[in-house]
């Protein structure tokens, strides 16, 4: 595999692409239990090829740790049993969720006659592309398979041999259930040739799922030939009213800051009322300061926090992922409004008011894939939302936006009967 | 405006997307009651200026006299008294329609104890790009408005005194609500660049819909930045089972086929079980004789009219758009469900059939974007499925699918309500 062109690459992914949309038709119609009992056959075949799946991600953290990858990689490349645990608890909370496919929803009768409704249906193909966190071949398979897709998984190449132990069980677990072993497919070439041949085949796959750094993502975007489901920062902000409860405020300013710092979730930017900032930001600023955040603000926030560095321009377009927060002390809710809409990368965004009618308008004009009122950032989450499963979360706006569990993996057709009718 | 060189014309569509951008949160914020006063009170305007229009219109009919225009063209160019008064009613049954805009639906407590829920909202600027027909332009604008959405329209250039006229009224209708007129912008120049300009801004573009031949679709859809609601195609497919009532199988096919010609959602092929071929096919050939359709046969169907013409295998993906049919005896339904998915556009499909079973698996497994059992393929429409309005048909699966009405020309955001809730 190794030593294949370009061209050879390409022949393999086009060849990749008509399989899964061959198969793709068999596990659209698969049923629920069908469906349930590859995912639990899975689990079962991770469970007792354990020690293979540890024997192989050696192979992978040996030949990362001579190519000298770095110790957050590492950990990311790791299969530890409790990551193995994790797999299988995935594998068997989607199969206890509910079967998306085939739902029907709004059934009604029109004046010509005939009833029409909606009938949700898999996308056909998703191409999946992550970097080499094994791990998420399992989440990122269970959750094509649970929602009728065939997929086409590319993760990073340092996890290859990972990859292809976990594909084993894969192929067990649709065997076991019937299904073809070509539901799910592991790209079993490492070559970067790859992921350009399967983000420009639309007659093959459906949607792109990038999972990644920004750079990777912006790269799939820009080449692509197909949709791609994607976010690209989590630049997000925590409003601080006038009205607010302080102490709401503090406890999700702080939350949204510090619960977690590398994740997309997490607050970037504090904006505060100016008519509150003197008695809000010195306590705000104390906790951040024994949890050793750096602050950056306005001339504002500098002339109440004298601690904190000047924020350039830069800090307002900055997704740290990081021990720092860029803070601004805005007029009012308006100024916050226009802030966010200027600087935000539309993922999430919270206000802390206790106004009914300003939470009524910040709702309605903060244009981001979640609004929040006194509540954290953090919250932004497929599970946190009773989705059940996460694949991503969109910041775009067309098909899904917010975090995407099986429904954002779905479309939906027209369905209508009628007893012979004709358009008159 | 003529003789802008192609820098001119980018710097010109550049201007309109930032001003469409700006603009789109003016609109996307707008009440219902300023939404429809804006619609109502540009259809006054069109009804005050409707002698100006027609002269407008007089300039582009007569310089596509001059340019060699055929008579379909010219026809769909005109702006005569019943097209002016479809506009009108047009508009008036837009401010009718239920604002989909602020919509929350799903709000539910989850067990961390934030409330859920998602709200519908706009998608922002959307560009249309259409052919010579200039009631397309207060559609397509109307539309819009309603969605809370701002939009750039690109109508074909041998329309653009009658688009400027329109444009005139859609101002006047804005102003009267206290709107910016910018909402609506009609593009001024007739160079061929802006098209490829207005596909190119995703900063400014949030989608495009083209509307008109597949070439043009085709073009648009390679060549452009953003995503793109379109459909290619409509070769549609009625399948009259052998448990079909023979009476509705005969409405239904004939309705499908001859209802209208030129339309998307007019049936293409029509496909036969063997065992009511014989029975079956004479009956419908007599009345497709009656109405001067020509027909198309495999080679079973020839054996039972001698008067069809041998079908190639280009006739099953062919568009005909006019009175001619191609029919296909097949073996039994899965046959047609395997016809139907080799060669369907994904437009709409039906079949014949009494048989409750088989319907339920027709319904599952034939993969287009509206799907029906005993009822015309004519039904495929936005006003006829209820939805009040249709910018176009999707046959894509990501975001909107079949008959596009407001709803597709809007997104979901998440809402999320706490009392100072932080994640543990």
């Amino acid at each position: 595999m190794a030593g294949m062109g370009a061209e050879q690459v390409a022949d393999y992914m086009q060849g990749l692409g008509l399989k899964a949309r061959q198969v793709s038709r068999v596990i659209g119609r698969a049923s629920t239990t069908v469906k349930n009992r590859a995912l639990l056959a899975t689990a079962d075949a991770i469970e007792a090829a354990q020690n293979q799946l540890v024997e192989a991600n050696e192979l992978d953290l040996q030949s990362g740790r001579d190519n000298g990858l770095d110790a957050a990689m590492l950990d990311r490349l790791a299969l530890t049993p409790a990551r193995i645990q994790g797999m299988l608890e995935g594998l068997r909370q989607v199969a206890a969720l509910d079967d998306p496919i085939g739902a029907i929803r709004d059934m009604k009768f029109l004046p010509s006659g005939i009833q029409v409704g909606r009938m949700r249906v898999p996308l056909g193909v998703i191409g999946i592309i992550y970097e080499s966190r094994p791990n998420v071949t399992v989440e990122a398979a269970s959750l094509c398979l649970k929602s009728g897709n065939a997929c086409i998984l590319r993760g990073g190449s340092e996890s290859i041999h990972s990859n292809r132990a976990i594909a084993r069980c894969l192929a067990q677990g649709l065997a076991a259930a019937g299904l073809p072993a070509e539901v799910v497919q592991v790209v079993e070439t490492t070559d970067r040739a790859a992921v350009g041949a399967l983000i420009t085949m639309p007659e093959f796959v459906d949607v792109i799922v990038p999972r990644g750094g920004k750079g990777l993502i912006e790269r799939i975007s820009r080449d692509a030939r197909v949709p791609v489901i994607k976010h690209l920062d989590g630049i997000c902000h925590v409003y601080v009213d006038d009205r607010a409860d302080l102490d709401k405020a503090e406890a999700i300013a702080v939350n949204a800051k510090t619960h977690r710092y590398g994740v997309c979730n997490a607050m970037e930017t504090l904006l505060v009322h100016e008519s509150i900032a003197a008695s809000f930001l010195p306590r705000v600023a104390k906790v951040y300061a024994e949890k050793q955040v750096e602050l950056r603000g306005c001339a504002a926030t500098c002339a109440i926090l004298p601690e904190a560095l000047v924020a350039t321009e830069e800090d307002w377009s900055t997704e740290y992922l990081a021990p720092i927060l860029s803070i601004r002390v805005v007029a009012d809710m308006d100024a916050a409004i226009e802030h966010i809409n200027t600087y935000s990368s539309q993922h999430t965004d919270a206000m802390v008011s206790e106004d009914f009618t300003r939470a009524r308008r910040f709702l309605a004009e903060v244009d981001s894939s979640s609004v929040m009122i006194n509540a954290s950032t953090r919250f932004a989450d497929g599970f946190e939302y009773g989705l059940g499963a996460e694949i991503g979360i969109s910041t775009d706006k067309i098909h899904a936006r917010g975090p995407v569990g099986l429904e954002g993996l779905t479309s939906e057709k027209y369905v209508v009967f009628g007893d012979g009718h004709i358009r008159q």
